[in-house]
């Protein structure tokens, strides 16, 4: 048996974003057959409840559901584990917690891609994503930690830009959704921002649906950047650890 | 925790063939939201061995790191497995014999597909895919047992039309792929073929790069015609039983 390590994805959440994750372990991988490419295991479970209504209307925690499929991969070999969802890492302490083998964290991901595109600690960093995620703050406080000066739009700005596009997308009307996300990044630009975060698994498809020349400045790709950083980790180039260790 | 039946997906026969059967296994569902999906787990393991080098120039087997992959699977808590690969299926008996877990195979997935589109028993189908798959007879036998007449294409034909589309899917020319699977299944429609299957997972992708209309005989996507089935088994509108049972 191959003794290759093996990267979990606890997908699901929702199930697109599980297989556009596997899809961009597979693409971004230097290979030149099958065998060059990373091991790995996807748990799939779209009945895990809502984020956003566990967040903000008192629905049921998604964290059990989430550590089931934490310990199914981690009981399959799984030397590290991905969550392919912003938002359920609002939940990453708490399940983190539950399992010995580590969690890459999104944010570290987007910080690693921020610095592989030489956008360097101390600069202003737009984030865009769910109102979930902008409100929550999952961004700004793991990007601050790191030096970088995290920027959002208000309400009123997310309402007319960001929602719009993420809307488009998952009705899946790809061509729709470009405009609105130009318009937000430009709103970062325009107060500084030396790059914008893509954190939502919704609006690096609407970045593809147009040339992104249109942005001005660099975009980081979540779901890209944490499969790069799943690689990293594979190749050995990468340490994962829990925050304990 | 939720107690929706799980669909095992052994992937990693390419990659992304097992990320695309994911993708099929979502885009195909009826759901309006997340929950509405099918639970699934997925084992990608890139380095199990090359099939036609087994096959064909005497190679490692890739059975057994199959049988382990099907055994975390069925671990996982899958009631029903999918082989996201069709040359992976030359080794079906042996491997379901390893498990307890029903593998519904592609074949059979392929031949529903049929019946969905209208094509009784009798009705003579055209078999494209690798020189692996045509050449073992793997859809011949199976088809030809529930009343199909299965054609296929000499060495010579398979050369000049449907091995290039295949080459042409796997370097990225998918504009290029179109035309000589159009020429392939014309050969086939012009022996009497009333649909013609795709049985690997680049001539799926070719279909996609032109109109469909161009074909002038039905196709089977057999990436989408398994996730068709595993959806209908997670619905329990299908019964998957081992051979025995």
């Amino acid at each position: 048996m191959s003794a290759q390590p093996i990267v979990g994805i606890l997908g699901g959440m929702g199930p697109l974003a599980g297989a556009e994750f596997l899809r961009q372990l597979t693409l971004l991988c230097p290979a030149t057959r099958d065998q060059d490419h990373v091991r790995a295991v996807l748990w799939s479970d779209p009945t895990i409840p809502d984020r956003p209504a566990a967040m903000f209307d008192g629905g049921p925690s998604p964290a059990p559901g989430m550590i089931h499929g934490l310990r199914v991969l981690e009981q399959a070999g799984a030397g590290m584990i991905c969550i392919a969802c912003n938002t359920a890492h609002l939940w990453f302490d708490e399940i983190q917690a539950a399992i010995k083998t580590p969690i890459l964290h999104i944010v570290d991901a987007a910080a690693s891609d921020l610095a592989r595109q030489g956008i360097a600690a101390g600069a202003r960093v737009g984030i865009l994503g769910t109102t979930a995620t902008v409100k929550s703050g999952l961004y700004h406080q793991r990007l601050a930690a790191r030096g970088y000066a995290p920027l959002s739009l208000d309400d009123a700005e997310m309402a007319a830009t960001s929602t719009p596009s993420i809307k488009c997308v998952k009705r899946n009307d790809l061509a729709g959704s470009f405009a609105p996300l130009v318009a937000a990044v430009k709103l970062l630009k325009d107060r500084g921002a030396a790059a914008v975060v893509l954190g939502c698994t919704e609006l690096p498809l609407a970045a593809q649906a147009g040339d992104r020349a249109a942005f001005g400045v660099p975009v980081v790709d979540t779901v890209e950047a944490h499969a790069r950083a799943a690689i990293a980790w594979a190749k050995g180039e990468l340490r994962v650890a829990r925050a304990a260790e």
